[in-house]
This record gives structure tokens, sequence and C-alpha cells, in this order.
């Protein structure tokens, strides 16, 4: 909790732009010098780093957050201990949510820090279940689709940090929830801890024809979370009435160009309501996504569901093995 | 206005299945006896009879209306006069709509005839622009997108049945209406006779580079009628907060598969919400929209807009010229 004596801090860069799915060599470890605040900044240590598929979206230049380019410290979201202050609103000590990036160390105006409530159960979550991937779950469920008891929900990436919270909250409202993944292995956690009613391996048999028995009247809402084929597939089979949030494009982060998409003919046919869903949209809301979100958690409605990586040092292969899908609840590096 | 003294109609049917765009030897014309209507039944003898762009998708199959096949009679949406009475509640001589086909006479049950208001201005606009078309039109704007006066609002097939009236609705609440057509006529037809303020010729130019100039600020309304490359086109260019009204296809309808839609990141970038919209659904809301619309056309806000072919023998050719972009206005047929 002190500011390193050496003055010395460690940061993970971008070293050249990846081919395809990302590998740990495309990034590259360098200790730097530990930046000074200046009047109105702090100077914070990482606990915890976030790491989210729209970093390779930010990597392919095509993010609304901006782009990273080789030689760009990785960006990211933290959980941060406030070490120095020059600003008389932030004490030393106290745990804050910042964009501090992959690094060990990080400076922000006062401003761009955000303290953890007091309530917190546990600083990690405010990057997971409780933090943007749950908010944007809430986003997508509460202020859009809105599904009644009772509808069928369909959710891909149904073990990510989204899907992980969207499943949860959708099966708190009363839906039935069906998830898509792709292992068994994960399946069975979908099932098992997350509560989805059923959880389809979509690297195994049809999942055409499974997708069709699970949902005999249609799916009612699709969290679309990866683009894709799964998303034509789903599009395919909505219920008239259905709401599409369209949130993440997992299945195309690695590629050059932007896929096409279902043919809009599916949407008219089943009259659904498509949503574009930006989670920076429903910053505003935060509060309000943490009081039911933090009491679900409490009622043990809501489970933590983090795969948690040690050491900034581990975050490039951390990375890798997400976007190759082989993380298990949201990724988290430990650093500090 | 008598039943034919020979007892015989004329009818159109598909001959044979269309490859790509329809051609007049695609169907065929027949006498047939005329239809005796059983008890609760009326005999109609159609006025005016309905060309749509969706009729090509139910030839093809894809209709969620049903499927028309070779050796059918061609369906169709009607204003007929009833000659032969067999339910107490439809006088003989009342103006109806009703889905009579390409023939000239009809057979109906008489829930299944709509009678004209007695205020309604001229019976063929219960097909154009106080028709189907209108609400349509009305649906997507009034019930759905809701745009605001000084908003950007964009139609492909500005000049078509649904875009001519979706064009002069969006004027009256205050839009800036930018249409899109096939030709430079269309084009001056849209800004002289239909009030937008500016309509580009998709055929002539960089359509990308004059969209964006006549956008500057992105497209805040886009009244999908078309599909295809222009659908993807304008989704790529929306301000933030557009709305996407999906509601035809005419791109799509003279081929076999269902082509794909924009990219997803297109809607997500612009937080765009999109709708399938299906008129049927907003049968219970005609008198509302008739109300209005009226008003609006008795103001001379709301023009007549339709392009008239003589006879039920000229149905395939005008229908033919409807699918190659060439009618001016609602196609309409005149029968009797």
């Amino acid at each position: 909790m002190d500011v390193p004596m050496n003055g010395k801090m460690h940061q993970v860069l971008l070293d050249r732009e990846p081919q395809g799915s990302p590998v740990t060599d495309d990034f590259r470890l360098r200790e730097a010098e530990l930046p000074e605040p200046a009047d109105g900044q702090v100077l914070c240590e990482t606990l915890f780093l976030s790491l989210d598929p729209y970093m390779r979206s930010q990597i392919a230049g095509r993010h609304l957050s901006g782009t990273i380019a080789p030689g760009d410290v990785m960006r990211g979201e933290t959980v941060s201990r406030v070490l120095q202050s020059k600003h008389s609103d932030v004490a030393v000590g106290t745990l804050v949510r910042c964009f501090g990036g992959w690094q060990t160390h990080s400076v922000h105006s006062a401003s761009e820090v955000h303290p953890l409530p007091p309530e917190f159960p546990a600083p990690s979550l405010a990057l997971s279940t409780l933090g943007m991937p749950g908010l944007t779950a809430w986003a997508g469920l509460h202020c859009l689709a809105q599904p009644r008891a009772g509808e069928t929900v369909v959710i891909p990436a149904a073990t990510g940090g989204v899907g992980a919270v969207a499943g949860q909250l959708a099966k708190a409202k009363g839906c039935r929830v069906i998830g898509i993944a792709g292992s068994d292995e994960k399946c069975r956690q979908a099932t098992e801890t997350l509560g989805y009613d059923l959880c389809l391996n979509r690297k195994s048999g049809d999942l055409d024809a499974a997708l069709s028995e699970a949902c005999p009247e249609g799916i009612d809402v699709f969290f679309d979370l990866v683009g894709g084929e799964i998303l034509t597939l789903c599009s395919s089979k909505l219920a008239v009435g259905a709401r599409v949030l369209l949130c993440g494009l997992m299945a195309d982060y690695n590629s050059k160009e932007r896929p096409a998409g279902p043919p809009p003919g599916f949407w008219i046919r089943s009259r659904a309501t498509v949503y574009g869903l930006v989670v920076y949209d429903y910053e505003h809301r935060r509060d309000e996504f943490l009081g039911q979100a933090i009491d679900l958690y409490n009622q043990g409605k809501l489970k933590a569901w983090e795969d948690t990586s040690d050491g900034i040092d581990s975050a490039p292969d951390a990375f890798a093995r997400l976007m190759r899908g082989e993380n298990r609840g949201k990724a988290v590096v430990k650093v500090a």
C-alpha cells in the first residue's frame, strides 16, 4: 500500500497487431518510471484489472472508445487504491474504480476515479458481477428488453462476464433461461452454478435443432453477445414480439471485416424490436443497478463468477485465453 | 353495377414462377364462372386492385400472409362494390375494402368486407394514401419511430406507395426529409410534388458521399422499404439514438435467397432501436390513422399519389413495372 521505494512500475503494451486471435507474444511487459501526481491528481495502485472482449475491438480500431496501436499501454478498467492524493476530495487509501489500464500504477485526475460504495461486498466484484458486465446485463434486461415471467430468454456466451449476470437476472425475473456455450463443461456450470434452465453446447450436435426443441414457442428475448452465425440462427427462431439486444460481437472481434448481420426479414417476420446497447449510456443509472444487484447478491440470487489470474504479467495470456473462449467466468487479473 | 348477364368473370393467375423480376408472361388471364354467394356471403365487383411488392414475396414462398403457386389466382386488396348480398348487415351497392384478388369479381363472407367510411374522399385512396400503404407509413412513424421536429428522416423508395406517404407525414411533423429514388424524374417528383427537402438518385453518382453531405449530423430515422445495400449504407450513417424501421425488402423480393443484413456493429455504435414492422398488426388502429390522414388530406398536406392502369388484363404488366421500379406512385389497377 506504499509508493514503491524504487520509483518503478510495470506496464503491458501492445507490441504488434494480432493476426486473428491474440497470442501472448503480441504484448510486451515494460518497466517504467512511476509518474508523479500533479495538483488535483491522484496516484493509484492497481488491485484488480478487468479483461474484456471489447479490447480486441480497440486493437482492431473499431471500438467507439478509441484505438490501441502497437506501442500503446493496453487500456482497461481497474479497481485501484489511492496511494498519493493531491486533491482534497480523495483520501489516501480509498478504493476506487478507474481506467488504470494494464499496469501496476496509474495517475488520474480526481474526477476520473470513482470510490466504491462503503457496503461493497468485495473489491473485484466492481469489475464483474457488480461492475460493467453486470451493469450491461441489467441495462439490457431491466431498461430495454424487459422480459416478463414465463418468457424464454436465450443468452449466448452464457458463462461469460455479461452472460453470467444476464442469465441470473433473467432467472430472478421468472423467465425460462436458455444458455449457449462452447463446451460441455461451460454448459454444466451454466445450469449447476448460474441457474440456467438449459444450456446448449454450440460445438456439439445440431444447435439449430436443439434450439428449436428448447424454444418450441420461439425466443422472446435474445441477449446477443456474439454476433455472427448464432445471432442469425437465433434471429430465425424469434417469437412474435421478440426483443433482441445487440451488445457484443465476440464472433467478429478477431476479424478484420465487419461481417454482415442476419437477414432483416427475420426481424420483420417476428416484429422484433432490436436494441443497440452500449453500457456507457447507463453510467448515470449505476447506483440504481447497484442497489438492486447488491440486494440479489446478498440474497444469494446473484453469484460472483470470476476467472482470476495472478500478476500484471499474466494479463496477456489471460486475455488470449478469453479471446479463445477459454475463461471460466469474468476475466480479472489480480495485480496487487 | 349489375351481376354480369353471361355469368362469367375474369381472373389473373400465376402461370409459372418468375425468374428474378417478373414478366407479363409469368401470368395468365382466364375466364371463369361467376361464383354464387352462399348464405352469409356477398358477391363483389372489383373497382380497384392494389399491386404491391409483397406479392413477389408471396410468389417466392417467403411472405407471412401465405404462398402463391403456379395455377393460383393472384391475391390482393381491392376496393369493391357489393353486387349481391346474402347477409343482412351488408347492403347491395356498398363500397368495401376486401381481398378480392386479381379478378373482376369475388365472393366473401360478410365479415371479410370492410365498408369505406361515408366521408371517404375517393374509393381508390382506400388502397393508397388512405389505405394499407398509408397505414404502414403512419404505424412506422406515429407508433414506432416517433420522429421529432428538426430530426432527419431518410426514406428510400421515396415515391413508392409507402414512401410517398411517409415522406409527407414526416414533413407534416416538421422533420427534415431526405428521399432516395431510382431516377432523376422520381427525385424531382419527390421534392416538387411530395415535399421532400431533398431526394438523391441512387443510380447516379456517389450515393454514399451524397448521403453524408445531406445528413451531416447523421440519420435520426431510417424508414427502410428496400433492404439490401441501401439499408447497410444508411445503417452506417445513423445518428446516436436513431430508429430504423424494417418494413420492406424491395431489393430482395426478386431473389431466391434471404440476403444478409447490415453489420450489427452499425446499430450498436448508434444505439439504434430497430423495429420489424408488419402493417397487419395495426389494423385495430386504422380508424385513428384515417382520422389523422383524412384531416391532412383535406388540408392539402397529404396528396394522392397513384399510378393507375386500366383493366384487369393490365395487372401483369403493371406489376412487372412495379417490380422494376418503373411505377410513378402507388400502383393501382382500375378494374371496373
